[in-house]
């Protein structure tokens, strides 16, 4: 008898074949005792679908009538997954995000979640419902329509098991688990059983795509413990908690980022704040720094290199090209052509054999390492994209083979 | 300066062509100094596309999870033309029903609006908006979405009107008025400039389906002034109102309605009592007989037939059956092959020389009439369903040619 919260994406959901797996995976549960609460995301390409339709009409549209336009897909999917339940023989009851409870802040389009409201969700799982709640979306103050933008789905799903201190809140997706590495690319990818919150916020920042880093944030945050899963094998995925039993596999992923572009300002006054002008002009125009790198000063000058992600390029280097009074003389320029591969894992500052062992890996593969950057649970280069493949199934065959 | 609320039904905005059409009369509208508040149905087939998913998944769908999903076909389009009226560089905000006030009864999927708490409505019209409002649903007192059934966006579009305090209620549809027979079938048909709100009920029940009798019933008690017009020429239409300046076109139009079954009873005792025992019998049952005729009684018993809705057949004639102690001995038949023919317009029964023109005119084209039935503002028969086409032209060819 647990309080079982499931989310089911888009693929899960995309036709109506899906949609009766999806409840017979939700039924089985219930069925074996549990009281279950499922949050869906709009059906397959619904949501595209309507993006595209929006801009035939308008390109530019208010971010609030996008959200009114785009909540209507989940709206659907969770109706269309109750009806589905109920034609099984189980009770269902389909509520929106406002319905379910969730008060969001007022920023249309990527709203945060304020609080959820269990009150009704409470009282329909009283009366032994299965409740279908629409993902992604809430109410803000003026009694608007939200959605929750990217990863929105998980976050909903998350904010609901921490609101009913669910036991668990499982992700069911289109892989069965967090691998040592995308296993379409790396042969012997490994699934884990477990990984630690900081380990997954790591992986997922470093492009791992299997959960949103809200979602994430979120769950640790309240203690929520997640298991990712596939809603078309059922064999157990992977879980997510705060406390992961130390084992032998200190590696718990390698992980590769494609997304980057590197900035370097050449030729720079080496005096003290230079580079705390550069960087705090960034930091104001909310231009996300990664990895940096300081070349050591020659004749009075040095170059300040550093990765950020690839959507915001334009506009650093507009910002950069703009105050260029505060470092004259200075050469401005990007590198597209670079990839960020990290090695992710708790306890990896204490054992220095790990980096040498990915460096070895890399010089073993004549990869060429440009920049490094490392913390307590992570190591992270950026090398040539081109050679990207090469050096994740390098690194991953030195510790996994 | 007015308040002008306009509705346009599904073939109005379904595509984006039409929404653009839509956006432009809209626009129009307000350009010249109105306030407006415009009432959506969803875009062309889907609600249909909506059903049709359902009845995959359980054709059986609880009402109240068939009414969270249609009601989302709305959702997008109020969104779709909201965006649409941005575009064009005017302010616009759509509302869903709940969002605009609609509380109804409780009963999924033909629920009746309770009232209108136009309070969110009114601020966004004092700040000048164009106001988009979903037709067709609103919400009920579990805080559940319910939808208005059959006809239900003219419903909301004039509760609008009424609980506003509008200066009219435009309906937008695919005619262009409110014609003296339907156009499609009989050549010479002509528009009405007026009609009054009796007269429209009547035309409605017999069959002219461009506006549902719920909405010209809730105009005629709220005094709402209805314009029905067409979405694709930019003409006047007719007006539908309370009282209608005299004229001397008397037959305000010629309707047929092929939805009609006779049943009859043959060989019931010639005593008091037995025909109340037969239609207090249908109407405990919600059966709506409409003409009746009893044969004059012979040997001591008597026939006695009625008309009744096609879709209410299968339920009168199982009823009847089921109490066939009540009237020993007689027979109880259907008749699917007839229509009915009417004329409408106010102050017929003081001119009896238009029933006499009717009879005239169907006994010249050799129709056959099997029953007659008459009130304050209409005279209607019944007759072969294969001379119904015929009898309408012949009718209508004697008061207008």
């Amino acid at each position: 008898m647990a309080l079982v919260v499931q989310k089911f994406g888009g693929s899960s959901v995309r036709d109506a074949e899906r949609v009766r797996n999806v409840a017979q995976i939700v039924t089985d549960t219930y069925k074996a005792g549990n009281s279950v609460v499922v949050v869906v995301s709009a059906q397959g390409d619904t949501t595209d679908d309507l993006i595209e339709k929006a801009a035939e009409l308008n390109p530019n549209a208010s971010k609030r009538e996008m959200d009114m336009l785009l909540s209507s897909g989940e709206q659907q999917s969770c109706a269309l997954l109750a009806m589905t339940i109920e034609a099984m023989g189980y009770p269902a009851i389909s509520l929106t995000g406002w319905q379910a409870g969730f008060f969001t802040t007022s920023n249309y389009s990527n709203a945060r979640i304020h609080r959820v409201d269990t009150e009704r969700l409470q009282a329909e799982l009283d009366r032994r419902s299965i409740v279908v709640v629409a993902g992604f979306q809430g109410l803000n103050k003026f009694d608007d329509i939200t959605t929750l933008g990217r990863g929105g789905s998980d976050t909903s799903a998350v904010a609901l098991a921490a609101s009913l201190h669910a036991d668990t809140c499982q992700i069911y997706t289109d892989v069965d688990g967090v691998y040592t590495a995308d296993p379409r690319k790396v042969k012997n990818a490994k699934k884990l059983d477990e990984i630690s919150f900081d380990e997954m916020l790591e992986l997922a920042t470093l492009g791992a795509q299997v959960l949103h880093n809200r979602s994430v944030e979120m769950a640790k945050k309240f203690g929520v413990q997640i298991e990712v899963l596939s809603s078309l094998s059922r064999v157990p995925g992977t879980i997510v908690k705060e406390d992961v039993k130390m084992e032998k596999m200190l590696i718990k992923g390698v992980a590769k980022d494609e997304h980057v572009v590197r900035i370097t300002v050449d030729g720079v006054a080496d005096q003290p704040g230079t580079a705390f002008k550069i960087f705090s002009l960034l930091s104001n125009h909310k231009i996300n720094v990664d990895i940096i790198l300081q070349t050591p000063p020659k004749d009075g000058f040095q170059a300040i290199s550093f990765t950020i992600s690839d959507d915001q390029k334009d506009e650093a280097l507009a910002v950069l090209e703009r105050h260029g009074h505060r470092y004259p003389g200075a050469k401005i320029y990007s590198e597209d052509d670079i990839a960020k591969v990290s090695i992710v894992g708790a306890g990896m500052q204490s054992n220095p054999g790990v980096a040498a062992d990915m460096f070895a890996a890399l010089g073993d593969a004549g990869v060429n390492i440009k920049m490094i950057s490392t913390s307590e649970i992570k190591i992270s280069v950026i090398i040539d994209r081109a050679d990207a493949d090469r050096a994740v199934s390098a690194i991953h065959g030195a510790f996994y083979d």
